[in-house]
């Protein structure tokens, strides 16, 4: 279990968000909330976009709570497109490449939860990953597979359909394999403009997410960065919200989208 | 603010004290009970004692909890007087020599605590360290340089009387400087036979210390490493614990040993 | 490309080896002789059997030159055998599960050389790992992939016919796809009793190899660890050669392995 | 030894220089030219001025050749004046707080040479840093006491003579402590607007320095960044050069400043 923000509006300092909230993603590393891994220390990493199309990328292995590289890093890029996101891992290793955000392209994604008995259909979920978009799989988490699967479903033009095709196709290898364990995710996509975020489980228990809308700017979080609660909305279990620029945010029923897709 | 044990006794592989107990030093770098600091994810470092005089030293910054390597090392070097230490900074950076063990020539020091005021009278504090020891200072902690000048005060001769001086030197110099915060510490020196531990606060709030003495092995710890705590004794604030080839474990009052260095 | 050594013999101190001769691993990582790349400085390796039956490794991602570390497990462990390895990436991550030795219960493999055309038939390679080893695939390297497929292939029972079938194998997708660059490669594995090394390529321009037998103690090698040219043999490009406990080294040539494995 | 860059002048994408020319900072890491240290892999920093008074800074103890983080962070950071440094030790720690640039709120300074018998003379050093900087001393070169003790001398106000003042007093250091080796240095400083570089030796063999200048843009370099020589002048030995925003880059003499500050 992990804990992520995404932040979509005007050009902010990213320390605005990562480091100065008084519940800021740095402060989750130490101490989370609302999570079953308290503390998620095992590397975190920044992507933002700036004037090129592909995003920035800062990624590193150490606790994010003393990382004094990501504390000046924040403090001097300025960005109206980040994700940031810090790490506790459910197995794979703790490398750079683990860490999130990955990026392909200008598209950039990243993940919190687990695909249930990984370790047994690791190499039946690799599979859906196709040789186009093989040679971009640097690491061994699940989370990668999912970006890489979804991205050859199409993430980058339909991003909701996409990765319900993904959920999908997932859970039909763990059902087949006879995993009990179940798929839990939230996760966030953007191709640099539009802002896509994912809540599911199969068991109905997916991991928190909330978001704030003010002014046009969007903010989704797995945690609220301060207590106060009235100014946090929770996105339903199952559901997808999508802020395409200069429209208004819309939200979809997963399950619906995987009916669609399957 | 850290956790640390220390060994003696019969050859042991590491992992039966650093990795395998219910709440092992790993464990407590997670999730510590009697420590403000719970996570102590700042780096790690054991040394241990084989064929050589000089102990062998591995450090590194990453949480202890997810380091292969030490789970390794642990599992493969077996040792008859060992150290072991996870960290919580308190302020000085995290690289690899601000870890503990401290090593210098046969000796090796580890310490849990801080020197009240630091930052304002480290330069003062390092003054006390003679040119003899100067360039074995390789970093920037407050525990470095309590060993460097306890060695320059006798540490290799007269353990208890030498730390007691350099206590008394400090605590004078925090006085002088108006320093209002306590010097508190734990820590444990050996020069690869005798095992000396201790426990001192300036306003009676030492850290934690408890011992498992049995057959002749010693094991002295921040926090018991199981949760029977009939099998423990604490040390008490003040004391120090001196365990000598063949003798038996000698208790001394580092208040008196402060006022005879004095 | 990569340097390595491999030692079975008298037990030494690891520091022997790797860090004392004038031209020792260590040396080589700052400045190869007979390497296209003279430097090896993304990441390093060393493992050894102790008193158990799988071996202790420990791996980093920084210059071995500059591993205090390195240095000091090497001069505290003494093994029986062991394998030390300084990288120079051709592509991969520089994270420690790229890094060799690989470990496999109580199998250990290293090597030096590519796959050529390795980013296009990546997924295909991997494919040859069945899912009995492809829970073990944590890295993202060639050289893994090779250890893993030759495992299935029965490393373990027959080492020379395995890695024989496995450079087949893996010819046969070069050419399916093909890939006009080479596949070349040195390589050593051990079970902790028998010690195997392999020198090969596709276009008869296989990495150095060089090996000293003495008293029954075997060091193969890149590159002699010193100026004494004639203390060293070269194994003859398309060889094998194998040392089993209490048995004189045998060498086979390869290309026959292949063609009976074929 | 190690190389670096300094740039004041068109805001700039640090890849430009960093990474982009054909022997960008980043391939020196790999091969320097003019350097006893062909390899300088010891860590690496970049460090800028945006809209900020004070410098972003990153720094990282892998190579830089090999570092993606680097990489990405030149790609999307674009700036008016940077710093870049790629290390190779002379016998401290390889760690971040030892890599270049070193910042004091919002002055900046990286530097390249090297203190003679600095391990003898580092207590004397380090003394002459004041209380007032004294905690501002985060690691353990001598490139970072030379930049605190300028600082006590002046740097922030008069840069030429603050920094002429202090290697007059470490060169009476080292002569009174007997010290055979010399003192040789280039060196960079800035307040986020003038641009001061140094280049200096007690005994005329000071590292390369080198700079071009086109339409008020300055680049002062270890070696030039390609194999264009007609475009680059050397900066003599024992030569400063200021560039003060809006006049003339001015040449000053060290040792006539040293005379003065004597």
């Amino acid at each position: 279990m992990c804990r992520w923000l995404a932040y979509r509006g005007r050009p902010l300092l990213m320390e605005a968000l990562v480091t100065e909230p008084d519940h800021s993603l740095i402060a989750q590393s130490l101490r989370a909330d609302e999570c079953k891994a308290v503390t998620n220390g095992d590397g975190f990493g920044v992507g933002w976009y700036g004037e090129r199309d592909e995003p920035g990328l800062f990624r590193d292995v150490r606790p994010a709570w003393s990382d004094e590289n990501l504390k000046s890093i924040c403090a001097h890029v300025r960005s109206r497109l980040f994700f940031a996101h810090v790490r506790a891992t459910t197995g794979s290793a703790v490398s750079r490449v683990n860490c999130h955000p990955f990026v392909h392209g200008r598209h950039m994604f990243m993940h919190n939860g687990q695909i249930g008995g990984f370790d047994r259909i690791k190499r039946r979920v690799e599979m859906l990953i196709p040789d186009e978009f093989y040679g971009a799989r640097l690491g061994s988490t699940d989370s990668e597979a999912i970006f890489l699967i979804a991205m050859a479903n199409g993430l980058a033009v339909e991003p909701i359909p996409a990765l319900a095709k993904t959920l999908g196709q997932i859970e039909t290898i763990m059902r087949e394999a006879g995993v009990t364990e179940a798929l839990r995710l939230t996760a966030a996509v953007t191709d640099g403009e539009t802002l896509t975020a994912f809540r599911w489980a199969s068991d109905q228990k997916a991991p928190s997410l909330y978001y704030q809308e003010a002014n046009g700017d969007l903010l989704v979080v797995s945690e609220p960065l301060d207590s106060d609660r009235e100014g946090w909305k929770e996105i339903a279990q199952g559901c997808a919200m999508e802020a395409r620029p200069g429209r208004k945010v819309e939200r979809r029923c997963l399950a619906e989208a995987m009916r669609a897709a399957a």
